[in-house]
């Protein structure tokens, strides 16, 4: 397949200044690198504080691609690659470390200690250096990963935020059998975790949130009991559901600082939260409790430790219909209108998958 | 229910001597005790050893009622227990530590340092003190599991075979999510832990064993790959399998010392095995591969750290039709034609179970 | 040695209404339980707090008997015990869980959730149960511990103090060898947990606190780096002593809710924050910087997982002089001027010794 | 300070045939390499065996300069080095991953999938690639670390052997505060191993070997017994000591495979095994024990998780007298004769190392 010089691409211009261009350059494969024709790239709860404020590190405005959750076909190859071949269809990670500092050779990359530097060889898909609103996107073979056969480029896309998911179960001391689990805030990251938590072995998985629509959406990917926050005492309701001892763990995607109070508070003695969302606010934490009932609290960062390969692996196995997240989708050219309805979550937006090709 | 005096039991006279006696005195619960109604007692591999060798600090010949996979109704509860009522339905773990020596305060008191010290409290119930061979068993409260509803008690004596399963499984690390893990040996452990693996979120479970009927209900307890060992190199073929890297966690199961070597071999680089069979003999096993390959090599003394609990649990949420392990049942009066069956395998038999009412 | 009927004792009858008695009954051990003559008690952080509100799950008024770091000489012991004889010198632990409960079989017993159930056989010595602030006392063998030979009785009350810091150590990830840690609050524990991380391998020890009595004292004990909060920054100080990297694990024992906030703010990405202090108020956790950043806080409650134990032969092998922390003693009969010496640390008082047969 | 073109280097041109070369071309620093000028390098039990026979993936014979555990000082940095300095005093570590595999980005470097792939960036220096024999020698920056200031270049050719006895302490499980430690073999791996232990916080270290010589130097590095296999009966001694129970860790680094048997038959139920020995032949390991006792045995692939940046940070604190070991010293001229003294163990011969600018 020939690969032309330019492509459409929606570059950042500035604050909330994201324009079509049709004439982008086309990124050249580096030695370690793939050149992925970007099928389906969907936007993440960052992407639109991104488009508002920027990122620290991006490259310029006027040049910067952001997107980080993209997949696609392999159309080229640098010329050390032969863990991929032209045809491959993948999914990218967008973390990749520069595999030198400390953090990078113990393998916790998402937390690489050269950050932003991409001289010292880091990288930060769609936000420190191109991402995948874009017709073509160049990857470090170390952030590529296969995906199934029979899986859409646009499920695909979910593999990254069910990765994020996994990541934070795992740093919450990863699952024992048969333990109830509380999952805070049904978003995506949330509701993957639902789906995962269930194929991991957790006994009872108690799923908690605003709307009925995407709690009742996290019966289907697995969860056992729904609590609407705005209905229910979560707390009360949690450890009146354990027998009053607690959850063994509470994942806490929401976002919300009262909710990373909460999970303190309805987990049981020597359990595990992890916290995986994004807060604007620090967080009121009752931390003589923590003490005295022997928490943890983990805070995971991205899909590290290789959550991306896993999750793919664990997939084949045991699918997650990951279409159920997908509410809308738009070809790259209505990508303006896409952001529109991610960001009012119209229409019961989840996940806002953007086609590139089209 | 009024609990009679005496009960059928069979007890061990001496070396392949069991006898059906009808005027045992049923045993009187302690104060942390409960008294079971044994509907259903397994037999375990480690069953005809017993019958024929004995156990060291057994109960005395002529008094001592063996089997250690039971499960019953409670009819008396000590006076201390609030725990149980009469009536629940109930699986037993055989092993229950003395609580104080340094293992059992760190949580395993399945290596507890007293072990067949009943002064010390503690108990190793059908093998230092009185087990479920019986119409009636008693049981401290640390041995005792509440099964699911729907299970009946012949299924839930695998419970405690799973759980062996299980903790084999975690002290070979667990499973991470997508894991390729190879199970050697497909007894009643060897094929819970496939379905175990298939519940924790292993991505491909490769099972190895000599006889293809066991291996095709390995298939559909969730075994993706099947190998006779008889037709094919185990070693070969799941290199094979793994472009040549290997599995990343071997599962030991069937007692075999070469099937040890060939865990050694057929296991990645930085890779896991667990150890659960009975070995009679050393096995030649290649330290200085496990040295040069980073691997570990992890025994695991029965159902360990709460396993029991753990697979109830788990299967509660996600179940597992232990009734395919099941190939007999015999009534209590028919013991002896039970073993003869369990010994000799007659009818391709995996798991005989007795019904200590009937 | 002839054990009297009845002995001294502080007996606490009301908030801040704590009274000498000369009276009180000796206890008599259970079968598994040892008679201490206590020959010293030291006073910690809790005490006085117990002493102005009592505690939940106390023995009545009139008849509570506090204090919980007490060592003495044994004199009798129940019928049980061939643990312990007549004559062993030794230091209590003063949790002893039911042994029965979830976390107990974990090994996680001082969060037993059982707590405060006599009748379950758990026991908080000093809280739930009498402890030391008497001239006998009677613990579970699961609670004893032999010291070296060499230490004083006085210094042995450090052992629970140190144990407590050895948890926190632990609960933080314990030491990989080399790591710069920083320790807030230089208080009993945060004293002794300098001194054992100088033991257990840390690399750099940075302290942190307001009294340049208590940081000198640290150094003594093995600091590498002293910061006194009220003169220096220490967020900025730690950054920039770890080249803007931060501090491998943090162990926060001030009690401060900010200090609690500055453990986030100068710990490394994917670092461990391991928390000890006695918390007042919520802390304002940045808890965005705690997943971006990939750092765990973990809680600790008290001496944990058989940490006496483990400090006691640590401490055979590499000493501590824990005298250096006991800057005042006093005779039982003055236990009054001893909490008044210690709780308003009249005279630069660290840890404060009750001598129980004076 | 000038470079020149050409240098001494020890080539090996074939099996036993070890030629010092005046003119071998000094290698030039990539951008991510820094060249150093070799001061020490010392001869590993491993060396020999590469003399005898080469190593596979060696450079070619006529090319390839062994060597690996080497120390000097940086004269040139590659383009992108800013981590390092001309001047910097450094020590290497002999595995560099190729960073993209599963195995180095989960932090197992010395595991690389990869191993002598150096087109995919690994590289094991003074095996797949050039070493240490040599006045100057090019490394990657991974692979390379800072000494303390005031120890000397030979002392520093230790680290390396420290970092291996660092990593098999880790893979053991590490060090719980207090624990007994056996450690088999009084070689440079094992007297470094006693030192380490020493200061991670072990409570009594036991050291067996067969010469007294040896013996005795572990006691100055830290031991507490020592045990002459020749003389006494490890096992029953180690038993013995331990009141029954075994050493709560054995490191086996002896390479005997007898001794992977006493390890296993003399440690705690429930205990861990390090293995990092070089075994010639397969061990007879009574694995029914492993199982049945809740043995964990883990293989160590030399100096993995940069132990050797632990090592440095862990004796800046707390040094170790690394001189002890270094029995011999010869000027690279005299590498034949060196090599002669280490293969013989001539003199008592613990460390021989070569002074490459000599």
């Amino acid at each position: 397949m020939k690969v032309p010089d330019t492509m459409r691409a929606a570059v950042l211009y500035g604050p909330e200044d994201l324009r079509l261009v049709d004439d982008y350059p086309v990124p050249r494969p580096g030695p370690d690198e793939v050149l992925i024709r970007v099928e389906a790239c969907a936007i993440c709860g960052t992407d639109p504080k991104i488009l508002a404020h920027g990122w620290p590190n991006q490259p310029p405005y006027g040049q910067f691609i952001f997107g980080h959750e993209y997949a696609g076909e392999i159309v080229a190859v640098g010329e050390q690659v032969d863990e991929f071949m032209i045809g491959d269809r993948v999914v990218v990670e967008p973390h990749k470390g520069c595999g030198v500092c400390d953090n990078c050779r113990d393998g916790y990359y998402t937390t690489c200690l050269n950050y932003g530097d991409n001289r010292k060889g880091h990288r930060h898909y769609g936000f420190t250096v191109n991402g995948g609103y874009a017709e073509y996107a160049c990857n470090h073979i170390s952030s590529v990963y296969k995906i199934p056969e029979n899986m859409s480029y646009e499920e695909a896309t979910l593999l990254t935020t069910a990765a994020t998911a996994l990541y934070g179960i795992r740093r919450a001391g990863g699952v024992n059998a048969g333990e109830t689990w509380a999952v805070f805030g049904p978003g995506p990251i949330g509701l993957t975790a639902v789906a995962l938590l269930r194929r991991l072995g957790a006994g009872r998985i108690i799923l908690t949130g605003t709307r009925d629509e995407r709690l009742s959406l996290g019966k289907k990917l697995g969860a056992d009991v729904l609590l609407n926050v705005r209905a229910e005492n979560v707390v009360e309701r949690v450890l009146e559901l354990t027998d009053g001892v607690g959850a063994d763990a509470v994942l806490e995607c929401s976002g919300s600082t009262k909710a990373v109070e909460d999970a303190v508070e309805c987990c049981k003695k020597n359990g595990r939260i992890g916290l995986v969302g994004i807060y604007e606010q620090p967080s009121q934490v009752n931390v003589n409790k923590v003490v005295q009932w022997n928490i943890s609290m983990c805070g995971s960062k991205a899909e590290g430790e290789r959550s991306v390969a896993q999750v793919i692996n664990l997939v084949k196995a045991n699918p997650i219909d990951f279409s159920l997240l997908i509410t809308h989708t738009f070809p790259l050219k209505d990508i303006h209108k896409a952001f529109e309805v991610a960001r009012t979550r119209a229409g019961g937006a989840i996940k806002v998958v953007i086609q590139c090709q089209l």
